[in-house]
């Protein structure tokens, strides 16, 4: 490194250049003997830095009328004098890589979506656990196969070493495995954030902090009951979410099992080919026929037999194109003479009749390219989409169109949107636009995660190599699962656009109350304080003698629909005046409705019962979010 | 170390030396050449792990009558074998550190106290903010004083430097300095874990990962005005949450600064003297004054000096305690004769004053020896306490009793509990019982936070040098701000044993749908998938085929009120049946109330509106949690 090298010229790459060399020179600090032997200077390394800082604050200076493409870094830090008046080193005020702030307005919404979600969770019966955001390193080890390079460790500060979360199934399945055979029959939600230090698309509600809210019912019952009750429970979610119409893909985990082995994958290959089909959501099948062949050195004629299976696609609706690609691997005799694909086989049958009676078959689309990702599913696995979910201008039914036929095949979106990330925060950015808003819920059943923990933690063989720990093994605690994780970003990238357009409220208070004559800050605070015990909420302007339109706009700023008005003659009369305050919506514009009302009088001991026999008050009470 | 050593013979002593022996031995394994110089032997580690492990799987299964000491720790991993059985290294099956899992039951209670404190914020016209769990570092870095070393880092994986979020303040301040101007003035609340690398005392609610309710009034307003809403906030949320009595410790930064001055502390030495005279709710006088003087060098006579303010009690109330110490200081004039205690006075003044309007002086407790250890603090400060915060034993009302009088002087808690973590793993643990709850609730004004990030972030120094420097200082954004954070997991170790011994529910599920005969699955989840529908929380046996007694016994074992039987007959001609069931306490245990009712049969398309006219119904929809 020189420290004459050309400066780059756009924020990103200045900002991406000053966070690396930060990273150096804190190195350097630390182990100044790794400076003589680099040959690197730290005065070097320092000089460069505040260089590139300069560029930096004059590159956004220039840049202001430009819309930030980060929206969570401060680009309006105020900087009285500009970038001349830099003397010491800047605090880069913004938020970490891949996580956000949620503003009031945001969080409304996203207090909607939550509330809508308990709900539902709770009328299904379930009960809510909450594991710690972090757990000891060796819980997450080995869970999540190749993704394990994208959990975010913590600082080794001397005792254990630890991890933040990757998602809600893990914890779980640990904090079963420690309750010993105890209550192993239930039904748990947990609503809460979980961490990955993948490539963020921020619009899309891709973060490296994000929101799940999970489902689970763990424990033996009678087959696919459970699994059903999953599907019925995610379709009513979403349905009362109103994010649009959605389509639950449904696979088991045996049927593709069963079918790789009988088109002739070796064993050891079936999670790579696997993984190469999960993609045909975004690519046509032709690329993911040279992954399979040319990237995975599967057989070509391998990999036609399995196109023969993973292409077939009836017509008609879901319902009836579901149940006919059952039928149709049920005559399959080769399939069907696969004990593990047999077993598949008859469980979708069962779990069909069951969303039949409760009315989700029509939302379910079987589909044999549907392979999820994680290494611990076991049975049926399934991923909510809607049209967002797919890349734009990538059509999941034209994946299958031949180069050689009439219709040209759509372009595979840009590689880097599909690139795996390193984890590294240098990667090259995404590029938003090529990218989807991905599923919106997934999951599936996970029958031998928490007896791994139960056997791990006893020191004993889930893989026996002898008949004394195969006896040991047998006595190990099963507790089957099945569940889904809801993806509360994705659903708020889905949701805010339409709230927003609403003009929807951020905050919650219901009267303003105001004073016309002289402060009378004591009799304001007396009425409010008698308001808010009375369940009301209320707020006034914390100035001891304001004006009185200063006070409707504080009210107004926040839609506040009512005004009360305290004056002294009327006071002394026992009465107020209330005025209603209401707004509409004008090319998506939110604006105040004038009208010629003064308000009405009303005796001050009776303003509670006069505010809650409203109509804004009632219909405010039964949806509140709107 | 040597593998000869003695090995302990307590689980907990094995388990501490298995967690630093470990980190040793990972340290080792990636460091091979440390080895050679310290003259550890990798191997030796591994062998001395294996045998404390060993023994720690023996003591476990003697022990295995006593109640653990850590509710987290898996006590019950069952281990078919016994500790023979081991295999391989076990996984040590727990939560990390100061951190726990909240089981359904208690999440219910949480999920309680969480509502209250949510609509009381609304009440008062909060609007929320959420920040992500983990900063940018140097957003952290000098706001905590010397507790800074307790703030849990982030890996560096490559990128950024990150660490957890030690409170909402500072991640607060930070995004309305990146609002720059806008919305200065507003109400915000937060709710969520905060994280502190200190040394945890489980069952008072002292955890390293802890919930934080934060609720905060910014920008320029009036004198005092917020400063009172935010008293009169807590006050109603603690009575609301039914925490039993609390007491709002109250104090000003400006008088105590004042007061330290005019005794003649230097000014170098109000800090630490400052926090010494905070150790007054747990620690008598004497040991206060001998760490004033033998520790921090402070003169003796001017220590004498703060003893006359500090010690000053008067008789009577708590409101006319408060009001007299307000007259007995506004009469000293060496005190008045100080600007910073004159405004500090003025302002206590006029607060109380504003807190008579809200009824909020009678809880507040104007106490000169509260000081609070955080930098950041410029005007009013308080904490909220109740009988369970101070440690058992220690009257804070007796810490003025001379060793010389009659009274004896209590004793001081023991060393240890006041020990300052080092934030290490391996600290001794604390003894619980020495300990109390702390305060409940605690918060302050700080005007300066806001503007020194915006002065970070543009460069510019608020300790200016020159009349330049002074003049940019001068326009940096001002958004002083006054707040207070409730300690959620306090309350929770508060209310929880009330809740318990209530013997609350830990479900909401209303209606439990059961089969008297053949099964009838399809049926019962047409019934099921109806009710909850219609908005009622309903559950059902996952089972084909299930005997009666079963699915009353799940129904009971989440005390599910109605009880709805389902007979092929019956259903044939529109009828099912309704039970309802109840528990009483009897010598605090949940016991079925058995009667003679068979149930009443209701005609099934009048299901949803019998269930919802019943008094069980309407008093659960109107108080869930009871």
């Amino acid at each position: 490194m020189s420290s004459t090298a050309e400066i780059p010229t756009t924020p990103e790459a200045l900002e991406a250049e000053i966070t690396s060399l930060t990273a150096t020179f804190n190195d350097l600090r630390l182990n100044p003997d790794k400076a003589s032997s680099s040959g690197t200077s730290i005065d070097d390394v320092k000089k460069r830095l505040g260089e590139l800082k300069k560029a930096l604050a004059l590159a956004k200076n220039a840049g202001k009328e430009k819309k930030p493409k980060d929206p969570n870094a401060a680009a309006a830090a105020p900087a009285p004098g500009g970038a001349q008046a830099q003397k010491k080193e800047r605090l880069l005020l913004k938020t970490a890589k891949g996580t956000k702030d949620y503003n009031p307005a945001e969080m409304f919404c996203r207090d909607h979506i939550e509330r809508i979600v308990k709900e539902c969770f709770t009328t299904f019966g379930g009960a809510c656990l909450d594991t710690p955001v972090f757990e000891r390193k060796d819980v997450l080890t080995d869970k999540y196969g190749e993704d394990s390079k994208l959990i975010f460790d913590l600082k080794d500060q001397g005792g254990e070493e630890l991890a933040l979360r990757y998602d809600h199934t893990v914890p779980l399945a640990r904090y079963l495995a420690m309750q010993g055979g105890n209550n192993t029959q239930s039904k748990i939600w947990q609503i809460g954030k979980v961490y990955r230090r993948d490539n963020p698309v921020m619009s899309k509600g891709r973060m490296r902090e994000f929101m799940q809210a999970d489902f689970d019912i763990t424990g033996v019952w009678d087959p696919m009951i459970p699994d059903a009750e999953i599907l019925s429970m995610i379709s009513t979610a979403l349905t009362r979410l109103d994010v649009g119409e959605f389509t639950i893909k449904l696979n088991h985990r045996k049927i593709l099992d069963g079918l790789f082995a009988v088109c002739g994958v070796p064993p050891e290959k079936i999670r790579s080919i696997s993984s190469a089909v999960d993609k045909l959501d975004k690519l046509p099948w032709s690329e993911v026929k040279r992954e399979m062949t040319e990237e995975k050195g599967l057989d070509e004629a391998i990999a036609d037999r399995i196109g023969e299976y993973v292409k077939h696609k009836a017509q008609g609706t879901l319902e009836t194109t579901s149940l006919e690609l059952l039928e149709w691997l049920k005559k399959d005799e080769k399939l069907t003479g696969n004990k593990s694909a047999k077993e598949g086989l008859e469980e979708v049958e069962l779990l069909f009749r069951y969303l039949k009676a409760y009315g989700v078959l029509p939302r379910v689309s079987f589909d044999l390219s549907l392979a999820r990702g994680l290494d611990y599913y076991t049975g049926v696995i399934y991923e909510v989409v809607v049209a967002a979910s797919a890349p734009p201008g990538f059509n999941p039914a034209d994946a299958f169109a031949e180069s050689s036929s009439s219709t040209p095949a759509p372009a595979p979106p840009k590689k880097k949107a599909n690139a795996v990330s390193t984890g590294n925060d240098d990667d090259p950015e995404i590029d938003e636009s090529q990218v989807g808003v991905g599923s919106i819920a997934a999951g599936g059943r996970y029958d031998n995660l928490v007896s791994s923990f139960v056997a791990a933690s006893a020191g004993i063989s889930l893989n026996p190599t002898n008949a004394k720990e195969a006896k040991e093994a047998k006595k190990i605690l099963q507790v089957p699962c099945v569940g889904i994780s809801i993806g509360m970003d994705r659903i708020f990238a889905l949701v805010w656009p339409k709230w927003e357009a609403r003009g929807a409220r951020a905050k919650e208070v219901m009267v303003y109350v105001m004073s016309a004559g002289d402060g009378l800050l004591e009799e304001r605070i007396g009425l409010v304080k008698e308001l808010r015990e009375s369940g009301i909420k209320t707020d006034y302007l914390a100035k001891s003698k304001p004006k009185l339109p200063a006070q409707f706009a504080a009210g107004e700023k926040d839609y506040v629909p009512f005004a009360i008005i305290l004056g002294g003659d009327e006071l002394k009369e026992g009465l107020v005046t209330v005025k209603e305050q209401k707004w509409e919506l004008r090319d998506g514009k939110k604006v105040k409705v004038e009208d010629a009302d003064k308000g009405t009088k009303v005796r001050r001991d009776e303003l509670v019962a006069y505010l809650k026999n409203t109509n804004v008050w009632k219909d405010w009470e039964a949806r509140r979010w709107e």
